[in-house]
């Protein structure tokens, strides 16, 4: 039966493949009276096992892309499984209750978790009933027959279809096994297309219905350009959707030749293509992308898939790692964007009526200065092995942004005394607040650099949240006000003599490039995916004749789409 | 015992006076035998005549200060009230039971509810239940010797102390006998705080406390300047703070000389000085502080209050009761400004994560049509009264004017076929998202006016949420970035030949004042209260000479306090 689900065109790209479902199975227990009960025991018994031998996979995995710390979990998940309490407590109930494997084991645990409960003074104790659940959730899956979807034990290559990615699902994924995407939440900006355009994988997400709609092991095409899945195709469907994976290959086969070129534009106009990273796993795929620096590190990864702030050291680690693999080019590393629209929950912050336009990034870190300050220190540590750049984020006020670099110079000094040995650091900031854009002339006095955060940039100077669905039609990063407020920002870093970069979604946009390669931009920073488009693209453009589209484009559009007009005018083709 | 409370200063002044705790009070009930039923009957009887004669004078209030439309749920209320089958439950309930009389209240309502609830297929006896809680309450307050506050009930001069004020809680408000306020939420730019600068009642918000602390009918005196709540004065103190407070009278009536000027500076260059108003109840207050224009209407008035969308003809009676008083003047009435921070129960509109960048305003006008139209209907038929203005409030494309103004033209045309009389009807725009005041040179080619509003732009620009204490700080009215902006706007405007109004907090504050009369602001709109204080302010003021000081804030000018500084300098004695 053939079928049609549309959603939102999130990665470009098409594929055919059988469908994963990542959805959390049902894994309700029936009670039953047994009377096998060395049947029943040895149940039990493979279940343990079977259990514990998933975790070890995907501990090696997470070992190899997040380091051994934060595999750290997973041991003690182990440990959990082996604990040999647990297993008698399960043969008890079950040889003395004569009940199934799966009734006697949720007793057990309903038990044992009451037990930690009454410890409640005790916060190790407490963090332990979330590791319980998980690890009773396995060893049920396994009793129940069940398999628990997880991205870390698929090996063969398939079409992940979930409710929403979310940062945790895909730490260990292995990208060579994931064709693509489909989810029924988010937008064009959500995670899960951001990470399907950074890995080059074609994704459509927002279908509403994806789950409900599509089975284990059916075989769908996705279209990532049109954002539509076809269920059930046809031969000749699949043909055709074959013939295209088979151009896509060779297209990228072709830009996988200007990796280690340089980016020139037709009349030799050099400029830098840069990526966007969120942790120093990704480092490997943005090389292999011919990434020339890191425009962009986001440093919250260190700070969410754990339920405590990061140490100094650990921080340390992950910036050096990725600092030494780009040396000897240089890596801007955020500090931390938390607060607000990513709240922590061991950091115990209040909700905010407008989490957006909150307490987050630097206004936090100016008000809680001792995270802020363990993070300016492993940055300094690290700067000694590379080029380090460390750029402030939400600035709106020179007042902040002269405190932040206040607390930035008193940690400097004080590694200094202590004779740590530092490198060449630049302190810049990114200009995502309207009124730092506005007035960028006055910051590029202070600033070492300027990088320009298009995404929500675009959103506070149109008053619109791009994850509201409501309001996705003023997401509009051609709107003659937002091209207006970038060419002020990058006409003041040269005025003053400094580089200005962008590093939003904008960077990697076909028809935003002419435009920012007219203004001068220096540094374009973006999804891996996008890094060899870029440089295909730009090495077709005249960057000195574009400087006229630039002009009427700021001075006479009135719209989004006049703005779209003129570039398709102006560069024929633009739109593939 | 001396004591001091800390608060935001909120509205300017010194008052001493006698506190009234507008407290919600605690109305539980004891169960209690009783023996002389007589006595309980006629204890009963009594609080039913109270409660009766409290609704009379709430309703007179009412309909003096909003219509009889507004005031007939009062009369609903007394007729609940008068329900010879009410009366008789109750009566039966302490003569066969033989307990007090307001248990035997709280039962019989208590199963009358029971009997609403049960009938839940009609909407109508669904409502009743507030009806009832309302009468319900009013009656056993009585019985329990207990005072329910209301403010339309004052009857001598008293400083209010609330938790928070709500709109609902100032429509009955008489003016004179409300000396001050003290909240314990609130900012500078809550509803409270906007109130008593338009009323000119010295206020101190966001003490935190002052419910818990100040005492029904205790003295206190407040100082709206430093914010400042003094317990239990000294008779040294009470005397300052009475001279304060005459010294404050004579200045206002200094000023009230000044209702009827012109308001022209040193140099001669005359400006509008206009008022924003809530409610047609509000131009009297208005008219008497000198007005020359209503610059801002706001319209939520009219849905906030009720359960119900407004009726075109509800609307049209108070657009023409405004328009009408403010003849030949002009009146800018602004379209809805509902949804995202303002929901409305009724409308059904699903949370928001940030309200704030969310589908409110123009953006639920163009995809909810029905209300909107209905509403411009309304204002086009109270044209023919006066001169009327419609705005539309935060636009941030030109699509959106075109779609709201092409549905304006749809309903003038039909309107006008069926011969209803129309005026001469001007169509502008808020300027609040930055994306609109960016292109307000794209925009001054298609609007009739446009009109500043600095609260929101103030907030978008500087990505922070004013009624956020966290990020209070970055509300900063004067930062070069917002300068640069309403500079803009004005200047695109003049350019294109049309007048450019601010309707936000900022046209009234002295220190912002000489800055926007130098940039050449045609209307300046404010709260009532800071009309006269500013006509004095431009006529010391020499609009020709303050160009230089504005050259000089928007081009050398980093940050919000050197503008201050600037001002300062240029404008000696400024501040005071």
């Amino acid at each position: 039966m053939r079928a049609m689900l549309k959603g939102i065109a999130a990665s470009d790209g098409t594929v055919c493949g059988q469908v994963y479902r990542l959805v959390e199975p049902d894994l309700t227990v029936q009670r039953r009276t047994i009377t096998h009960l060395d049947n029943e025991l040895n149940r039990f018994h493979q279940a343990l096992e079977a259990a514990v031998s998933d975790i070890e996979t995907i501990k090696t995995r997470a070992t190899k892309n997040l380091g051994a710390d934060s595999a750290q979990v997973f041991s003690a998940h182990i440990a959990m499984l082996q604990d040999p309490e647990l297993k008698m407590a399960v043969e008890h109930e079950i040889t003395t209750q004569h009940v199934n494997a799966e009734a006697a084991v949720s007793k057990v645990a309903h038990d044992y978790e009451q037990s930690l409960k009454a410890l409640k003074d005790n916060p190790y104790m407490q963090e332990r009933i979330t590791d319980l659940h998980d690890v009773i959730k396995r060893v049920t899956a396994k009793l129940l027959n069940v398999t628990l979807p997880d991205l870390a034990l698929v090996n063969h290559p398939v079409i992940v279809v979930t409710h929403d990615l979310i940062p945790s699902d895909t730490v260990s994924v292995n990208p060579c096994y994931i064709l693509g995407f489909v989810t029924d939440l988010g937008g064009r900006t959500s995670h899960s297309s951001i990470l399907a355009r950074s890995l080059n994988i074609p994704a459509v997400v927002g279908t509403q219905t994806a789950t409900q709609e599509l089975t284990e092991g059916s075989t769908i095409i996705l279209n990532g350009d049109r954002g539509q899945v076809i269920v059930g195709p046809s031969q000749e469907e699949l043909a055709t959707a074959q013939q295209e994976m088979q151009d896509r290959t060779e297209n990228l086969e072709r830009l996988a030749k200007l990796q280690h070129h340089e980016t020139t534009s037709q009349d030799g106009v050099g400029v830098t293509l840069a990526a966007n990273i969120g942790t120093p796993s990704d480092m490997p795929n943005i090389l292999r992308n011919g990434a020339e620096a890191v425009g962009l590190m986001r440093t919250e990864f260190l700070y969410m898939d754990t339920d405590h702030l990061p140490s100094e050291d650990q921080q340390f680690a992950a910036y050096k790692e990725v600092v030494t693999a780009m040396a000897p080019h240089p890596v801007v590393i955020r500090t931390l964007d938390i607060g607000g629209d990513k709240p922590l929950p061991y950091l115990k912050q209040k909700p905010e009526a407008n989490p957006f336009m909150g307490a987050r990034a630097i206004r936090r870190s100016l008000t809680h200065q001792e995270a802020f300050r363990s993070q300016l220190r492993a940055l300094l540590r690290a700067s000694a092995f590379g080029q380090l750049r460390i750029m402030f984020p939400m600035i709106a006020t020179l007042d902040e942004f002269r405190q932040a670099k206040a607390i930035y110079d008193d940690e400097r000094s004080k590694l200094t005394v202590n004779q740590v040995p530092l490198g060449d650091v630049k302190v810049g900031m990114m200009v995502e607040v309207p009124a730092a854009a506005l007035l960028a002339d006055r910051f590029a006095q202070e600033v070492d650099f300027m990088s320009i955060g298009t995404n929500d940039l675009i959103g506070y100077t149109m008053a619109a949240d791009r994850t509201n669905q409501d309001v996705g039609y003023l997401y509009q990063p051609y709107h003659p006000a937002i091209l207006r407020l970038v060419n002020r920002v990058i006409t003041a870093g040269h005025n003053a003599g400094i580089p200005v970069a962008m590093c939003g979604e904008m960077a990697g946009d076909p028809i935003a490039v002419p435009l920012l390669l007219g203004m001068g931009l220096d540094e374009f920073s973006m999804g891996a995916g996008s890094i060899l488009k870029t440089r295909e693209l730009i090495g077709k453009l005249n960057a000195h004749d574009l400087q006229s589209l630039v002009e009427t484009a700021l001075n006479s559009a009135s719209t989004s789409q006049e703005v779209i007009t003129m570039v398709q005018a102006a560069v024929p083709g633009i739109l593939n």
